[in-house]
């Protein structure tokens, strides 16, 4: 039995190095490994995200900080000699926090650390003083009836859970978007969530709701965890809880933002197919967008410099887009996948940075089957930096979510988010929280992936068109 | 030669075996390590914690939270079975922080996160605009001329060491005490301190700094870790600093607050011998005052407790003390000692709790010389639960300093303090902070400890007095 085994090893270790030579040639395979292993020596994407959070700090779309966020974003892809450098205007919300009081007055005063819920409406001049209903979880708010919650205030106390892929933000986040809406269906007068988010700090965690019109009109608010807990302990002694709330949150004028694109030009017949390394500019006003999205920024922006300073320019065109707006609505996603339908079959592949600066850990994708095998192979160039291979439903990310759903194959570099929620759209999300190693193996993934895809005969085919859409109701659950 | 050591062993042993048996009696050792053991099993001290963060919170001397402090604690004292439970009334300051705006203003806009040193001045309705020094110490500050400071903002940007015995807490809070009075005889108009904190959190540190009043009155705030970097990032770059500060803080008239005393009585010769069990009820304004200082009120609470509910009375009297006004000026601190002077030779001996939660990991003391033997075997009893030996140099702690400095011998139980910076003195200072095993560790401390010093017949001698003050003058650096 031992012979056929081992001439089974032998055959399969040269049918597997065959296929490697097929899809990736050797001379881009040699290029993308060094790269990489220049990226993981150390790189320029610390001094960009620090750059960018010291200098230009919270970044709110329609934010005075957003506008400073698009001039150092063009002076900077400019002075890194990126070509096409230019600032595709983009309209914008412009919601403002404005201030938040909240707290305990029955059965004793304790105020509480909170902050609204991106999109939310303030409360009247006169606040609201009402009831606390406490429920668990979506489902157990859908479960109330309109005696129930009348007049009161729901407060839905789901604690998120710390996962390495971020799975516990699915139903956190779920609850802040939609929470207020199936509270106000029931007449409720306000909605206060648990942050959703794990940090075991007095943070709380902003995001958007949804913002229906009918009947969501209802002022929305996150308590930070600790904060949670004080409310949580007062419902559970017995007695009635009440709250008094006062907001000035409110929506301004829209105004104009930017996606801030620049390229890296290819060079012979592929030369307009692009690859497209995409990250957000805009931020949460409370951090200075460290994490989200700085380092996304600079990892793409890193990562095509990279290959910009080769000696020979690449075959595709790398296009870094800086979008405006994803926090608040993903309005630069829309305006640049409406802008450039016409033209969505030169998208070669889209890869996405925006998930911290945790480490890349899995290669995910989603490209057409027979483009597999070269997601086998740049697999295999992103083992010697701790990369395991992932399936080929990848998501891609929020941006570049427009562009997939029209056909664009995406590869989805998976970081590592153990942390990222410690932080992520807090006050807590600084600089002072990215690890400038992890920072730069993230660039050696997305440099890799990049050289790799730019460089290459072959192409990833297209996608299935997909027009799902994110809805309040039950079944989406 | 092996025989004498042996014989040496031998005797060692005997001898102190012998010294064991004559300072704590067999059967106050057995009692005291049966109460040892069972606060470790658990001990409602976390419950207490609890009860007094979640439903009081915040109990900055003077404020309303610090007037449901006292009624808390006297109802609470009362319903535990404490005898002769009141209220010594205290007049204390009541500051107000009001809000504060800071931000850099150039070369580039960012807010910054800061709050107001405890009793710090306000601005002028107008605010201050004034370029930035940064220094890195009390001594550089020292070493700068009015020609560098008038009509500048002194930041000193000193990071604090982590350390379990909170070692660099010293320098850190002499910069919070007296930065401001250094910067105001050079002619600064405010000064910004990094934190005396070692949190990673976006946290900003309260804390008292001095209040001379020539020539201090400016202005003196801290930011937090990582708005400290931003600013001193910005100084980094080289280009002039400037920054604009508003501020509202500002001294209310005086309020009545009360040290909340609470006693288990001693029976026969003794009981008019007093152990002191010490803690402070009021706490800054930010956080909710868990470990700074509920956990220090449920651990003396708790042992005390514990001690009342034996069969058999203690023969010295234990008084808790749950002080007024520990953070702003140690109010509780001097009245107490100024009422209670002409009785302190029936202080036998004083133990405070106002470190956090962390494990007792040392016994030190100040007692006379020849009752270390006793020091030395209640050693013995703790070291079932990880208690070192430490030396015969403890302060003891704030609140029974003044009576130590009269004279009363003090336990040192050192809490482990490697996190206690990460979270005092901020709004981060919540229950979830608080492990219920360690403070059961630290009840299980403090119990032995009391116990053994209410129930023997010897006492810890008298200390010499001491009349230290506290200066902001260079020599006292």
């Amino acid at each position: 039995m031992k012979t056929p085994v081992l001439l089974i090893c032998v055959c399969s270790l040269l049918c597997s190095a065959d296929a490697f030579a097929e899809a990736i040639p050797e001379d881009v395979r040699d290029q993308a490994a060094s790269l990489r292993d220049a990226a993981m020596q150390d790189t320029m994407a610390y001094e960009l995200v620090a750059s960018l959070t010291q200098e230009v700090g919270p970044r709110l779309a329609g934010s005075p900080g957003d506008k400073a966020a698009v001039a150092w974003a063009i002076a900077k892809l400019e002075s890194l000699g990126f070509e096409r450098v230019h600032a595709d205007e983009v309209e914008v919300p412009h919601w403002d926090r404005g201030t938040l009081d909240v707290r305990i007055t029955s059965p004793y005063e304790q105020a509480l650390v909170a902050t609204s819920l991106g999109g939310s409406w303030g409360t009247a001049q006169t606040g609201i003083d009402a009831e606390v209903v406490r429920v668990a979880s979506l489902a157990e708010l859908r479960a109330l009836s309109s005696e129930d919650l009348a007049g009161r205030i729901a407060f839905v106390d789901h604690v998120m859970e710390r996962h390495k892929t971020g799975a516990g933000y699915g139903p956190s986040s779920r609850i802040r978007g939609c929470g207020h809406v199936v509270a106000a269906e029931r007449g409720a007068v306000a909605t206060v969530i648990r942050s959703a988010g794990t940090s075991s700090h007095r943070f709380p965690h902003t995001g958007s709701m949804l913002r229906e019109r009918k009947p969501g009109k209802i002022p929305a608010i996150a308590l930070s965890n600790a904060d949670a807990d004080i409310l949580a302990y007062a419902v559970n002694s017995g007695e009635p809880v009440s709250l008094r709330m006062h907001s000035t949150a409110r929506f301004l004028s829209n105004e104009m933002s930017a996606n801030v694109v620049g390229e890296v030009k290819g060079q012979g017949a592929l030369a307009d197919e692009l690859v497209i390394l995409a990250a957000h500019l805009d931020s949460w006003d409370l951090g200075t967008g460290a994490i989200d999205d700085g380092t996304g920024v600079a990892i793409v922006t890193t990562a095509a410099k990279m290959i910009m300073d080769l000696d020979e320019a690449p075959r595709r065109t790398l296009r870094v887009i800086l979008y405006a707006n994803e926090e608040f609505g993903l309005s630069g996603a829309r305006s640049y996948a409406e802008h450039h339908a016409h033209k969505i079959d030169k998208h070669t592949i889209g890869m996405e940075a925006d998930f911290g600066p945790g480490r890349v850990w899995q290669l995910s994708s989603r490209v057409a089957d027979d483009a597999l095998d070269i997601i086998d192979e740049l697999h295999e160039l992103l083992i010697p930096i701790g990369v395991e291979r992932g399936d080929n439903k990848a998501g891609g990310g929020a941006d570049i979510g427009p562009l997939r759903r029209m056909g664009m194959p995406v590869f989805g570099l998976r970081q590592d988010g153990s942390e990222y929620f410690d932080y992520h759209h807090t006050a807590d999300d600084t600089l002072d929280k990215v690890d400038r190693d992890d920072l730069n193996q993230n660039v050696a993934a997305y440099v890799t992936a990049a050289y790799v895809a730019a460089n290459i005969e072959r192409d990833f085919g297209r996608l299935p068109p997909d027009d799902s859409q994110y809805s309040c109701a039950a079944e989406f659950d």
